[in-house]
Parts: structure tokens; C-alpha cells; sequence
């Protein structure tokens, strides 16, 4: 019922918004167009925020953490019990995400929604776990559509509390061994490419590891015949919980007037979901980074947003995210707080 | 003699100080290389500052102005006049650079070192004019030998005193309508490459400009025989003031060590003067981005770095480097806060 409701409230950008952000920013102290993206960026916060003067205050990156049944299948360089004590690191403020958002004044946002684990309760952590991780995709669903809908559902509530409590902007980040595979599983179904164009390392897995990882993935697609057009069928057939959390906030976001910094290749998967559910969700997407994972370029591509990094990065946890956020801060002050040419008296270009 | 003493004092970067952050990152609670760049971007700080933890508290962006004579010849799409505004929309805190110091917690500096007109005096701009512009260079020298001497100096000197001030980092920038030409015969002479591969559109010129601007750099290549492995001869030559200020304040950084975040077309080509001086300077130096300023990467490339950023901006200030210099903050945060795998016990990778 919620996700009905706020698929059918995502709008168009607002354009009479984006058009007096482009004035303005051909009247500020620079020769027109000179700071490229940011000006662009700048643009479309306006079009997203539907307000030609958008500011940024509030950043909030989400880091939401689950497991994956398919780890069976030696599909990680890391054991599953990595998901629950980097859950634990990031509280205790020792992750990278930590020291990033700290960095770039965003505020960070934890939630289990499927750790195989039960994690000790912790103020800064939310608490909406649909499962003890998703099923072996290699031999069936990752989840039921009844725990598809709860994942989305939780993760846009999460989401909208964040927007009650005044987050201008989402960042979004993951944690859960394995989880490069069903993106990789979503990426191949929903773009069509095959699972070799896509497949990467991940947390950096020898040969022998890509290979089970390869065959895992062919054997989901295989097995499990998804609907690639159908977000909730792609979401329930290879998960995971984080990832359909993360999607049903990337959806309220979107219905809300708030932009998305997407951050690596899982998160992008995030994205693809929610974007097959609304194809307006694109325009609310800002690409933090290129990953160094293998497909994420071709996952950007369907998705029509170009990163703003290229870091050689391929951490997650949104740590992408939490330094792209900087630069759309930047963009948004730049066009609230240069002076114009007329304010500084200076000179056009024309007065040559 | 300042600049003699400051370029015997340049040295290696420190490998013992770049193993122990090399190490460490491979400690901390992530895959070994995952955050790419930024785990690179701390070994070089820690190998620059001889230290294996640096800390980058004081950041500084340097902004050197300057006028140049072959304006004479049309090839700027703005009238010399936007100088001395621009540098007066700065000290008023309405320029691009201002917003994004601002941002990024960066000090702004501001020094006078040849506009061509007289600044009123304000407490925030550094006075050290070495003249009025610089010689048209399509009919000789852009300055003296002397003067040549004089800008690394104050440049040099101007460093320095923001060193004793507790600068741990230093980002520099421009403002001096007209410099992309004299950027590009710098360019030319020290890589060899001809004017149309090096010459760009600057501020914007139409395509008669670019005309002007190409026959402009060829004639100064002619009439100006310059040594181009003599740092100090293509300076003299080329200019402007505010490059050869720009040049002197980098050599005294690397002399001291302190990280220089290069911004654009024309601080690069100031790093390329104060390279051609001493090559060791190089490993001081890091590019924050490619500008779109069509020569620009063949520059780096000869300067052998690698640009942090691609965001299509070309308007120099240091705008670029003020974004740049908080990734580089971001790393030596990511080497100093982080956990590592047995301080927060995570099972690594070899756990499995």
C-alpha cells in the first residue's frame, strides 16, 4: 500500500525551477558554464527540490546491512559472520563510512534488514530485519514477494522518518557478505547482459572464486525465471533484504523531493529496481562513482547517470556516496552564495 | 638565493613513512586496495609530510594575480579590466573560490603579484606587484630575468609565511584575464608540442579569437628563443607575475614538505616551470582535475600525475584544487580513524 502510494507520487523534475537555476547561474562571476558538472548538478537539485535556490543542509547516508543464502556457494573472500561485525565496527564508529561522513558532515543511518545474526540492540541502530538472510539463489528465490513488499515497505519508512526528522538529501550504502551476486543476478536480468560482462571480484575473490560466483549466477538466472520488467519479481527472485530496502527508500526519497546519491555496485542495483518500478526514479538518481566492479559502468548506463568519481574505489558501504554528497552540497552553494555579475560589478563578457 | 636554498632543500619522498601507511592500510577493516585512490593519495601525504600517520588540519588555497600584456592582441573574451574586479569580488567573498573554501574549511589567500592596476589595500590581499602586467609576448620578453627571480621569490616568500602559520597543505590558483595564452606558450616550449594541440578556448573565445590566440603563442615562440629546460628562461619569456609567484610558492612547499594540490590550465603550468627547476617536485604535487581546457591533460601527462577529478570545469581560482584537497583530507582520515581487523574484531580474509 505505502510503495503504491508513493510510486504514484514521483513526479517529473520541476522545469520552471531547473530554468531559473540556469539563469542564474549564466549570471554568476564566471564565464558561462565554466564550472561544468556543477553547474548541472546544481540544476537538477533544483528541478528535484522544485526550488530555484535549493539548499543542503541535512545529509544523511543510509547503510543498510543483510546476508545472502547464495555465500553457499563460495561466492565471497569473506565469511558471513563479517556481515554482522562490520555492522558492529560501523556503530562503534571504525568503518570507512564512519570517517567519511564524519568527514563530509553527513549523518549516518544504520539498519538491519536481513543479517543472519541477531544483532545486539544499539541506539544508532534500526531494527527491521525481514529475515536471517535471503534464500540460495543458485536453487531457488531469494525471498518470497510477501518479504519483497516488507523490504521495500521497511526501507521507505526508514527513509520517510529521515525526512521527517529533515534530510535534504540520501545517501545510500550496503553491508552483507555475498551481496555482489544478486546485483550481479538483477544487473544481467534487468539489462540483459550476460553474467560475464558483469561479474567482478567483489571484496576480491582468487579465480576459482569467480568461477563458483559465475556459475552461482547463471544457475539463479536459470533457475529462477524472472519477469526483467517486473522490479518486485527481479527483487524477490535474488534479493536481497538491503537491497529491497534500499530501493523502497530510494523510492520515498524520490516521492518526497529528495535527491539519491547512489553509491557502488550494489546500491546501482538498488537503483535498477526501483527504476523498473518508476522510470521517473532516474532523474532523482546523482551517480556517486565508477566502482571498480566489473559491470557497474554498463549498470549506469541503463540507468542513464554518470558518475561523478572515479576513485578506483570498490568498498561500498556508501563510502562513494558519502564523498559525492560534498560536491552536490558545493554545487547547491555555489549557485546560492557567488555573487552575479551586476551585484559585483564586473564586467561581462559582452562589454568587451 | 631563496630559491637556490629552497631547491637544494627539496628531496625524495620519505619511503619508510610510505611503507608504514602502506601497511597500515592494509590493516584497516576493508578488502586490501578498496578504497583505490584515496589508500594511494594518504601513502603519497605520508611520504611528502616523512610522516606515516599525517594529519592535514590548515589547508590553504592561494590565489596569485596577475595581468598580461598580449591581451594586446585579442585573445580573451573578457576585457583586462575583469582582474582587478575579480580580485576585489574575491577579498568581498563573492567569487567561485570563496564559496568552495568556504566549504571545504580551506584558508583563502590572496596576493597581488602584477595586475595592472592599483588595488586599494585590504587586509586580506597580499601586496608583492612585481609591475603592471608583463610584456606583450608576441613581441618579446613577458618580463626581465630579474623580475623572473623576484616573482619566485615572493611567491616563495608568501608560501613560507602561510607554512609558519601551520599550513599543512597547500592549493593553488589564478586570476589574470588573458594567462591561458601564456599558460599555453609554456606549455608548448616545455613539451614540445604545437599550439593547436595545447591552445584552448580560455575564458571562451569565439573562433576568431582562438585564431588570434593561436598566431599570438606562435609568434611568442619565435621571437622568444627560450631553453626549454630552463625553468627560469621559459618563465621570463612566457610569464605572467602571478605563474612565476605561483611556481616559487610550490618549490617552497615541496621544500618544506607540504602536499601542492594543482588546480587548472594555468597553476599547472606553473608547476610544469618549478618541475623544469627541480624534477623531484613532481612527487610533491597532485592534479585535482582535468580541466576542459584542451591541452590540459598532455601537461599532466608530462608532469606524470594523474587528476583527481573530471567534472568539466575550466574557471580556475583554485576551484578545482579546493574540491580536490578534501579527498586528500578524506585519506589521511581514512589512514588515522579507521579500525583495523584486530581492533575491531573482524574476521579477515584469510579466515575463511
Amino acid at each position: 500500500m505505502l510503495i503504491e502510494q508513493l510510486l504514484s507520487q514521483i513526479q517529473p523534475l520541476n522545469s520552471s525551477a531547473m530554468q531559473a537555476a540556469r539563469r542564474r547561474q549564466d549570471q554568476l562571476t564566471k564565464p558561462s558554464g565554466s564550472l561544468g558538472r556543477l553547474e548541472d548538478l546544481s540544476v537538477q537539485i533544483s528541478g528535484i527540490m522544485a526550488n530555484p535556490l535549493p539548499r543542503i543542509r541535512e545529509k544523511v547516508v543510509l547503510v543498510m546491512a543483510g546476508d545472502h543464502g547464495v555465500v553457499q556457494e563460495g561466492v565471497s573472500a569473506y565469511p558471513q559472520e563479517v556481515t554482522p561485525q562490520m555492522v558492529i565496527n560501523i556503530l562503534r564508529g571504525g568503518a570507512a563510512i564512519n570517517v567519511l561522513t564524519r568527514h563530509t558532515g553527513a549523518r549516518l543511518v544504520v539498519a538491519d534488514l536481513g543479517v543472519a545474526a541477531d544483532l545486539e540492540p544499539h541506539p544508532q541502530l534500526i531494527m527491521r530485519k525481514i529475515g536471517y538472510g535471503t534464500g540460495n539463489i543458485a536453487h531457488g528465490p531469494a525471498m518470497s514477494h510477501f518479504q519483497a513488499e516488507a523490504c521495500l515497505e521497511a526501507g521507505a519508512q526508514i527513509c520517510l522518518d529521515q525526512i521527517e526528522y529533515g534530510m535534504d538529501i540520501l545517501g545510500i550504502g550496503e553491508m552483507g557478505i555475498g551481496n555482489t551476486t544478486p546485483s550481479a543476478a538483477i544487473a544481467c536480468a534487468i539489462t540483459g547482459f550476460p553474467p560475464e560482462e558483469i561479474t567482478g571480484r567483489g571484496t576480491g575473490v582468487d579465480d576459482n572464486g569467480l568461477r563458483r560466483k559465475l556459475s552461482a549466477i547463471r544457475k539463479a538466472l536459470e533457475i529462477n525465471q524472472v519477469n526483467p520488467r517486473d522490479g518486485l519479481d527481479v527483487l524477490s527472485k535474488f534479493g536481497g533484504f538491503e537491497i529491497g530496502g534500499l530501493a523502497g527508500a530510494i523510492l520515498a526519497a524520490a516521492a518526497h523531493h529528495r535527491a539519491v546519491v547512489i553509491d557502488g555496485f550494489i546500491s546501482t542495483a538498488a537503483a535498477m529496481i526501483a527504476t523498473s518500478m518508476e522510470p521517473k526514479v532516474r532523474h532523482y538518481l546523482i551517480a556517486a562513482h565508477t566502482s571498480l566492479e566489473r559491470g557497474h559502468h554498463l549498470m549506469m548506463e541503463w540507468l542513464q547517470v554518470e558518475p561523478l568519481l572515479d576513485l578506483k574505489m570498490r568498498l561500498g558501504e556508501g563510502t562513494g556516496a558519502a564523498l559525492a554528497i560534498t560536491l552536490v552540497e558545493a554545487s547547491c552553494k555555489i549557485l546560492g552564495e557567488m555573487a552575479t555579475f551586476a551585484e559585483a560589478g564586473v564586467s561581462g563578457k559582452g562589454d568587451l
